[in-house]
């Protein structure tokens, strides 16, 4: 009905990111996985903020940062995720919002605080993130909102969904109204471990057209065929025969379809400082692109663009706007 | 007795900044003072919150930004300042006692939030800040720990304890349990509005050898000794006979005292990015060479670099040691 008066509505876990410098030591005397995602309970979480150093907040979220890259283009997008009614949720809603994201899922009033991260960068530019879910735990099909998904020319969705478990059947939800009104459903298999815990899953949602269009990195990519060679999970990958870009961090991205396969390079920075939201902001420019029709060679240069802004700073979140820096790479969409 | 035990103790407003770049236009639509510090009330704290963009939550507060710059030169240090027991005050004494800052003012149990001071950032690197003082209100004389105060070498007041009045009392009692016990007390004059609010009480203090080091920068300067020439208050500033360090910006700084002066150098910078925190981290390096006995030009030289790795990120709080970067340029202290 509606569809396309809303680009781009990403639903996932709502969560604020604290961003603080950590050596190598620390990651070993903290057992903490290096580069990847762990999801920690709230005494953890605690424990590990009161050994960490000072800390640097700043609102984060895979989708959310993905949807906030979208607002930075200038395409219209929404998001749907779960806070509390708390100082941390405040900033969270303040921060998607003062990017004209429109962001109406109701606040939980009581239950678990809302989710933080806490990231740890090392001095090679390397994030590791521990994720208290808290009050993503609460996102519930009821907080869908079905005219909103309807509305939106594409339905972007994390796999970092299918940790809370009512928070899943919200994502199926999504793409189910998605599908019914003719519009599209990309998911990003988030992390390699994140792929490990649902590995059938996420086959099952691709197997099944569940989703239109996936985003992974070489390491999930792998794990999601369980293979070392990343090559065999490109074939792989191919047989599906759905839309998909892998980003492969200082080598580029490949797109891939059942028809063709484009390399595209990497834009080169002056300095990396903190990988935090590469993948994120590569599915932004990705996305925005996809919306406008522009071609899949340039979404892909678009994703490339977005991700060498953000490597180059702390936090998840582009600090120029994205639709400037496109114009001033010659890339339109 | 035990003076010296802790190097330098800090008194004053506990604040977490909230940093978002804005550009003119906006600073001119919401009648901003540019480059100053203006005092908001909770309402107005709301609304300008609401209008800006996005937010980047860094602790800061001025005298508690020069004592975390104080810890990253070495040396031992403590705070004194009220936060509220809220989210937002715990992120402040996590983030100071993460850098080995002993603080241990009681928080707040009741009463207004901890205090934000929304910081907007120009282009120009220049930084425009509005604070509302929130539980910096309830800082009292009760809240000076006299032993504290008796065991560091200096006692480091900001000129903006003056805005909360119970806070006033609080900083006079401590410069005269500092003094009792033999110690030294600096002060800094903070912002040329704040020194217009407090002229007479601040030439006062300096008269009355309440405070025996000042810190000032070429604006509050002139605000002090009402006059548009710098020289004039140069001259001025000398006849006091205490001793003062007077920051410049890109043009170094000067120590003055009633028998000499030295003009000092700014370092070098690469692009200067965010102005916040300048003078406090002056202030850090000056009196961390102070403390150690070294020379006066060396003492300027340590807060010039200071400054210089302050002004070339978001924030008021150092991302590099300051020991290492005081090695690194060959300063020993």
């Amino acid at each position: 009905m509606a569809a396309g008066s809303i680009d781009i509505l990403g639903i996932g876990n709502a969560i604020v990111d604290v961003v603080a410098t950590a050596d190598d030591d620390f990651l070993v005397r903290e057992k903490l996985n290096k580069g990847g995602m762990t999801l920690i309970d709230e005494p953890r979480a605690q424990q590990l903020y009161g050994s960490m150093g000072a800390g640097t907040v700043i609102s984060g979220g895979s989708a959310a940062n993905t949807i906030v890259g979208v607002a930075s283009f200038g395409l219209s997008s929404a998001f749907i995720g779960k806070v509390k009614a708390d100082e941390t949720g405040a900033a969270f809603t303040h921060d998607i919002r003062a990017m004209k994201v429109r962001f109406e899922t109701p606040h939980a009033k009581d239950g678990p605080s809302t989710a933080r991260c806490l990231v740890l960068v090392t001095p090679d530019g390397e994030r590791t993130m521990n994720t208290y879910l808290g009050a993503c735990q609460n996102l519930t099909p009821a907080d869908v909102d079905e005219n909103l998904v309807r509305s939106a020319g594409i339905t972007y969705l994390e796999g970092y969904l299918w940790d809370p478990p009512e928070a899943k059947k919200a994502f199926v939800k999504a793409a189910e109204v998605a599908h019914a009104a003719g519009n599209k459903v990309a998911l990003t298999l988030s992390d390699a471990f994140c792929v490990d815990r649902y590995r059938a899953e996420f086959l099952d949602l691709i197997r099944s057209r569940t989703v239109d269009i996936i985003f992974a990195n070489q390491h999930e990519l792998r794990s999601l065929y369980e293979t070392a060679d990343f090559d065999t999970a490109v074939s792989a990958l191919r047989e599906e025969g759905i839309l998909a870009a892998v980003t492969r961090s200082e080598l580029g991205s490949l797109v891939v379809s059942r028809e063709q396969t484009y390399a595209v390079p990497a834009y080169p920075i002056e300095k990396l400082v903190d990988t935090t939201g590469a993948g994120d902001l590569y599915a932004a420019g990705f996305l925005s692109g996809l919306a406008r029709g522009a071609s899949l060679e340039d979404c892909a240069r678009l994703g490339a663009l977005a991700a060498s802004e953000i490597i180059q700073h702390y936090g998840a979140r582009p600090v120029v706007r994205l639709s400037d820096l496109a114009s001033q790479n010659g890339l339109s969409y």
